[in-house]
């Protein structure tokens, strides 16, 4: 009774290295021919949604996006299988992707046009990070994630005050403008701050008193100057991680130094020597 | 006739730890309290101003605002009342967007229109950076201002000098496109130069003629590279205030520690008691 | 015979105070005065350049124009005569803007229109910078014109580069889009890749086909990307300035050495003990 | 025999320094008027896509396009005489522009419209920087080039993650404003996306819903952030370059170090007497 049971449990631990390694050949041919699969189910989803080529060839993207679906279904319940913590593989950030990547074909049986939803797949490509060189890759990445987490704080700040004075901005200007096409209410203009804020301009909006364009000038001129806060703020963070990065004290382990160091800021031991 | 000035007094402070306060359960019940109320405050004067929402719900939305208005009336009291400095709150930041969150509605009974004015209401928020997390958020936005402050001057001269720049394009490009509609006058040619240096480009006035065109090219490759400057600017401010962080080794005298450093990084001696 | 002479030349540094100093309360006030003067005029040009402001003031303000002209006139020869080394202030940076602010008016009489560029007085203004905190203000431009001044070959090949690619895209858009309206000669076509590289985009001129929105794409995330470039070389400059401005030699108190310096490049003297 | 031969070989060493060579005055004279002829024959090309220039000068300047084209073949032809080695001239940057630059004339006997693309030819200007103060701005552009060099794995990063970002968000869009002009199908939103993205903002394609508008101003302000990340690597990576550039080692000759480095990296030996 235990043999079945042994050859079972054999059989997930192949099964899992092929799915989720990226090392052994099985493993990065299947990690090769999914995101091949990807970028073919993504695309067919693009091309289904122009009208001229889903007039012609309608029914046989509508067929391979219902092939893709059910492949991708057979390859999240392998996954689900083999995995060894299913829940947290299934709350985890590839997982949530992985499953919304299969429910809008199901969904768009009983609500048409959700289908178009399946472009999320797309996100599913980012994987191949953890393929090409693998360990230093992901390390960037670990880079650029610690350079936004140190300097959250700073952001949350600057969000709210860009926030807050967008809001003051879209009233003023419904205010002076009110009578122009387009501000027609406070949420519409405080969309026009957005617009102008960020130096998109698309110009649908646009103010037509001589008071509008002087407002309007100075949420732009504004929207120049502070575009130097976010940049500033992610420069200095990435300097610190890049600079620190490299160096270990050879006593306690610890990183971060500055470049400049000679002693660990941590322990006080010597960072001459973090060979000998 | 001692006692009821010493109750008075007990319950004034007791008050302000109510309003003023974050520590105690009641402060922050009192601020959480407050943040909805303006929110749901400010999303019912931008509701209001959408033509459909009004014709609908406009009589319940007016009623909503006198509601919060009386609501913030009586705060506003409250905190003249308990505050220690009357003078000093009354005429620092916060104190003046309070009072500047209440006046609107009282004004719009005389002048319509002016209850817009209201939005106002969403710089109040920004005191919940007191709130969460208080020490640590204040010090990050101490950072920004720092570095802010410390570029002022240089700032002060780009500004001044794209101001130069600004006008004198406007003239050139009022002489060059005269007759294109929109450049009708050189403060019309100004804000064109303004939009087109920034980037933004609405395109409800664009150039018409080559000389135009290249008088453009000339303008947005100027706005192109000078954004440069300001994020330089801030970054190297930013990048010297975070490094400089206040610490100085207590054993050499040197700066430039990191913000978690415990041992000078250049003599090794501590930095855990800088002022004993 | 000597006595003329004498009084000459002691009103002639008597004058040179007054104008060119910023010492003397005389000096002060003569450079406020000018201030005024200057943006007073100006805002003359630019209202005069308002049709409805010109039917009624116009008379009016083509007076005022011809005052201020005059006035400045007798300033600029009043410098002529007091200033030591005549040739190189009429050559200098101020010196041709101020004769560039009198000049067109007397050329209108000929040509009619000109007077706009009068506009030009305002970059006079920017010698506000010498009286407000003369030193402090005037090093902090030198802080910046350093640093653009150190990375003027990145810049230049930065320039050459995105000029080539400009050009060659601006042939490849009027190729693909040869009859889409705007895009009608490669001159115009440049125009528009200028237009959208630098992220203006006015929309006056915008591609039709799906090889012109791809071409477009390409030329926008390009444009997005090198921003970023520009803003590096200053940044990296500018904290280069900065950080030298901190280190002074100990023998001959001179600074702006660089990080890395071990002996003054001035008197040769070492830089390694600067407190010792 | 052997003369002819002897006499060959001195005549293409000659030629390989006027040709290559920028050190004596006839390779100096022969540079000079390869970029005149470089910057007349692409004005000419220009010139002759605006319709009433063509219109009147058409066939002169097809006649000065043959010249230039009979020219720059004779000078392709002699470089490929003259060079060491040719088939790594051929293949390499300039080698593939020069040739580039002749061929679509040729080609346009057969398919007109072709000649548009000879403004290749402005690339091959690029060469300049090898002229002026040679060395030097080479030097320069390595450092941009090491620059990019050495963050192309976080870029890569970047890139991905806006791409994806771009599909999901044009697949939103395309769903909420289908009814929209402009948003007719998926491949048009990840175009309108990418415009809003990277902030150009042309106004052809704009949402009209309040959903849309609430998207967009999320890609607007997602657009306006992420511009600080290429930026915050680029500057990081110049200004680590920047100071590694100047110093170094005289026992291994390996440069790259950091400012305050006083041992080589690669070797142990010490950097601080590099010239003694």
């Amino acid at each position: 009774m235990e043999q079945p049971k042994r050859w079972w449990s054999a059989f997930r631990a192949e099964m899992a290295q092929v799915i989720f390694g990226h090392d052994t050949p099985a493993g990065k041919a299947f990690d090769v021919a999914l995101i091949a699969a990807i970028l073919a189910s993504v695309t067919a989803v693009m091309l289904e949604s122009v009208a001229t080529i889903r007039a012609e060839y309608g029914t046989w993207l509508k067929t391979v996006e219902w092939g893709f679906t059910l492949l991708f279904t057979v390859e999240y319940v392998a996954r689900l299988i083999c995995v060894q913590r299913r829940l947290r593989y299934a709350t985890s950030f590839f997982g949530l992707i992985d499953l919304a990547s299969i429910v809008p074909t199901y969904i768009s049986v009983a609500f048409p046009g959700t289908q178009y939803l399946l472009v999320i797949r797309i996100l599913r490509v980012l994987r191949v990070f953890r393929i090409l060189k693998l360990a230093e890759y992901v390390g960037e990445a670990d880079v650029l994630m610690e350079a936004l987490r140190a300097s959250r704080r700073k952001i949350a700040i600057f969000i709210a005050t860009v926030f807050a004075i967008t809001v003051v901005c879209g009233a003023l200007i419904y205010l002076i403008e009110g009578r122009t096409p387009g501000f027609t209410s406070i949420p519409k203009s405080i969309y026009w701050t957005i617009v102008t804020i960020t130096t998109v301009g698309y110009g649908d909006i646009a103010p037509q008193t001589a008071m509008g364009q002087l407002l309007a000038s100075a949420v732009m001129l504004l929207g120049y100057a502070i575009v130097a806060v976010p940049t500033g703020i992610v420069t200095v963070e990435l300097s610190r991680v890049r600079r620190g990065a490299s160096v270990k004290c050879a006593t306690c382990a610890s990183a971060g130094h500055d470049d400049d160091a000679k002693f660990c800021k941590r322990c006080g031991g010597s960072l001459a020597a973090p060979a000998a």
